[in-house]
């Protein structure tokens, strides 16, 4: 089930016998030329929404924009600052705590929102006793990091990577526009990068992935694999 | 056109020869007993996809969270705090500016957003002198408020109004559940209210209105007057 | 009474008695070449005293400054960001609730307050359930709106208007030196005004008004319609 | 001048010839019994207008809000937080310097808004190099300590002094209603108060103080000799 | 060399050749019953000395505190929250900037200062292009991980470690106390913790470690080897 | 003892018995030529340490960073806004108070701490009902000032004293290397000063001040005197 399209009457029947909620976050920023800018959250949403589906849960409203700053000397990106992301965080959460939502699992679509998730979750759950709260993002899915491996080796790179591709050529065949890219290996990234150096290393904005490499193929394989890896953590949350 | 669904090569192409993008936001929150918790930021987010795509413009993400404090004592209800909210407006407008967009119509479909979004405008146009922003609640478009007080009078009430109930009818048929509420006119409100006294005061969810009324032909007739009110206010912005 | 002219012994005696206050919030800005840039506050604070006075209740001390950056290309002007001003109205509204203060009347004369005030009731009354605010803007007190229409027409325009010069030539007969300025009728105003453009399409920083209408009598008869019209709101404040 | 009763046109004038402003802060607190609760803003308020006066200069508006937390388990206190009064003086600031103001004296009537205003001051100046403050508490003026402790002695105190009652005698005669209070001696204060210890210490809301000297011709020769102290140092800035 | 032990004049004189500084950041948290508290900011501590002594740079400032909000359930824990950390590192970065370093390297004693850190860096180098800056944690130094791995296999653990044990032996022997502990296994931890559940789990405040096998000798070699890594890092700061 | 230097066990031990901590503040900041950087802050940690030892107290651990923002014209200067050092305080100390310490002491170095440090004490000690705290700049021990007086007499000045630099040549012998500057004394500062201003006004850093006269011998009688002074104050606590 999808939030938005409940009525109240659903969630308070759905909050009667049950407390789980998942939640996509994702970012709306380049992915190089041909690449959805959506790509990140709109894989988290249709990630959300499937495992809701099968396990019987609800999904939450998906937040499309993410902590995409190192990617703004490019078009196609809308950024929050990591202390506004800090805030959407306190009080989605402050409010599915209050709803009476328990146990809240995150599926991030976008690396960048890692370290701002991580310094809210310290705050929240310090004064939130009673949540559990697991964030993961798609390619930590159990078993997915192999597949990506055994598909794309050192190809999948960090950015734009034939994974995300293939993802969203699967679930939105008609929007992206595959053309050729060249493929350049990862440099060795030894200090944080500004949007500046960042372009000028990455002008066509792939960081060191093989797009090429995407297919609608891959995409469902990966889809339904990292589906089934989440709901089986959905319905095993352990302690 | 779609943000989302864009590359950043389509994106960069629209801005060399445009400057205009419209922005859905609307709330998460109780809709009485069957309307959808997403009411007001699909309402928002179908019209501007509408307007976009007959207006060769862009419709940027959609924020589904808006500024619901109000109704807290309900389920149903995802909110931001003002402040928050503020900050979001922030950085997306600064984001927006950025990429090169210079000219922003909010499509707006919660009226609890208002205050924050005014406050923000202050400061914001304040520093961005070369921005033009136009703020609209759909029921504030040209003819409109005329149109609903013709088809539901006094019944169209504060919230969970016959005409967004119609509009969420004729957008998503097979999902409102329309069943017979009762009727009580609305009170004088003097005070402020907190959320407390809100659902004391109106226990289901309900302001003032007769969604009784609701029907999706009602929807379709305010949903097509309403794009071209606001497709009109796009194509001839003015000073 | 007002507040700042009494003992903490007489606000003991009038806190084991009553619990409501009146609260007046204006600003410093310029209103047209001649008007005074206090006429905001200056029109709130006689109201509020004067309301005081007749309702043994007590008038609180007056908030000089307001949102006021759309006039800060002008000479004249001091202002707060949106964001202090909330924090004022936060602190100034949790000591009233810590004094025992439970009914709270505001007394507003600058329409640029409301986004801001409106904002943070939201948030405020979130947290202080037993807390009763009403905000009024003078000319929003019952039976005003027609007067004024009635008085003035299109002419009461939207700032340094008839209906505040003639309450200042009341009020202060003898400060405002008032010499005939020219009437411009109200452009429609689309988009929200940042300062540079706001003083480039006002130059005398007068908006749609023309305060040549205005008269001490008038003031005079608006001062009493409105005093009249709040007090009857203070004795009989509802639920 | 005034500020609050001029009009922009009289401020640009102003302007034009001088750059100076005198701006008077205080507090809104109990001041023992009989002590009016403006006490410390109405006395920098009158020596605001007077050395305004006689300086040609012109005085602001009066902030009647101080940092009184300590206070606030009195009736009679209203309050900001330090971060909120930051937060003032930090747009008040900035829009002085905006309109042209150059040089400011702050007339301080309240000792507990020091801390705050210096610790502001180091980052506001940082930013405006071009500004120059003066930040003057009342009894700081050049020989007025050395008169008070002839006048007083040790009996001056720290709070609900003979010095400031005797102003507030002398400036508003038939509103201070001088009872006889019990003298108690400065204790040794070594630790920082919270207002619970505080109320117990100085359970009537004298401070070592005995207001039982004050006298209307105390106040009268005070207020001229301050107010002589500070014209001399505004009509002789220095460097 | 150690900038608090340097005058003014020798960091001029350094600033005209060099524009590198080492900046050690940790944490004040319990380490199990005997290890010291300020373990992580002292471990990093004598790294930057000895790096800043062989690479003829300057060690900054030791920063303390850290983010621990976690281990607040134990005693021996002072910690920032996440947002305090921002604003220190933000305020230091800014310093560093001001003062002519460009290149920051730090050396980093506590995992749980990383995700402050990142979401920082993200909004500082938006800003301050022109700065590099890396962040080591000093078990990720170059080979660190797998002398760890060699030396203690899985009873390394992940909080009161047989290296960080072992490294304040060798640099403290006469403080550090060891006593035996009973080895517990890494549970499988796939939520986020709260203080409260993270004590119930880890009682005695280790978490999936096995400090009876740390010793001084360990330290010693752990200490040089991680010395040559970061030293080599910084000769060759790269790009 | 020494907090850092501590196991968590200890610490227990000593909360059982003890409820008092010493926390050293100060800054990093130019003291003239060849003064320390560190002077401020290395001057509290000892004196908190040696306190600390003869009380059978505990020194929490040292602030390097103070609040500077004046100094930053000059090399050897590294600060923290007042805001960001509020904050820093306002977290330390609720670890301090949830650790189970009641009575805190802190041995300030820094005179630019003392503004943002009492702004944040009138918040922090509204919420903290129970909890005590002394902040002690070293100079105001008792006896000190009428030592320095007689040691040094005006020529003690602002910055860069004869008896700051006394204490570090006692504290660390070899580091000073004093060389002789030029008396200049102190003029009447009669503003606010920004960094750009101060550094014209002194421009070798030394703010009315004759650090010529600083021997080690003056540093050991006042580091002993201090020390004793200090003791005194935490063995009678006082009420």
């Amino acid at each position: 089930m999808i939030f938005r399209l409940l009525s109240r009457t659903r969630i308070e029947e759905y909050l009667n016998k049950d407390d789980r909620i998942i939640l996509p976050v994702g970012s709306t920023e380049q992915h190089g030329p041909y690449g959805l800018t959506g790509t990140d959250h709109l894989i988290a949403e249709k990630l959300a929404e499937k495992i809701a589906e099968l396990t019987y849960t609800i999904a939450g409203p998906t937040l499309p924009y993410g902590m995409s700053l190192h990617h703004t000397e490019f078009k196609g990106v809308l950024t929050l600052k990591p202390s506004t992301l800090f805030c959407v965080f306190e009080d989605v959460f402050w409010s599915l705590h209050k709803q009476g939502f328990k146990r809240i699992m995150i599926i991030n679509g976008h690396g960048g929102n890692r370290n701002t998730f991580g310094a809210l979750m310290s705050e929240y759950l310090y004064k939130y006793t009673d949540m559990k709260v697991k964030f993961r993002c798609w390619w930590d899915a159990r078993g997915i990091r192999e597949l990506i491996r055994k598909k794309f080796g050192d190809r999948e790179g960090k950015h734009c990577s034939p994974s995300e591709i293939s993802l969203t050529m699967y679930l939105f065949p008609e929007l992206v526009q595959q053309t050729e890219t060249k493929y350049k290996p990862m440099p060795d990234r030894t200090v944080f990068e500004n949007p500046v150096h960042f372009k000028e290393k990455f002008p066509d904005g792939i960081v060191g992935a093989d797009p090429n490499l995407a297919t609608a193929e891959h995409g469902k394989e990966l889809f339904e694999k990292i589906s089934e890896a989440f709901i089986s953590e959905m319905n095993y949350w352990g302690e």
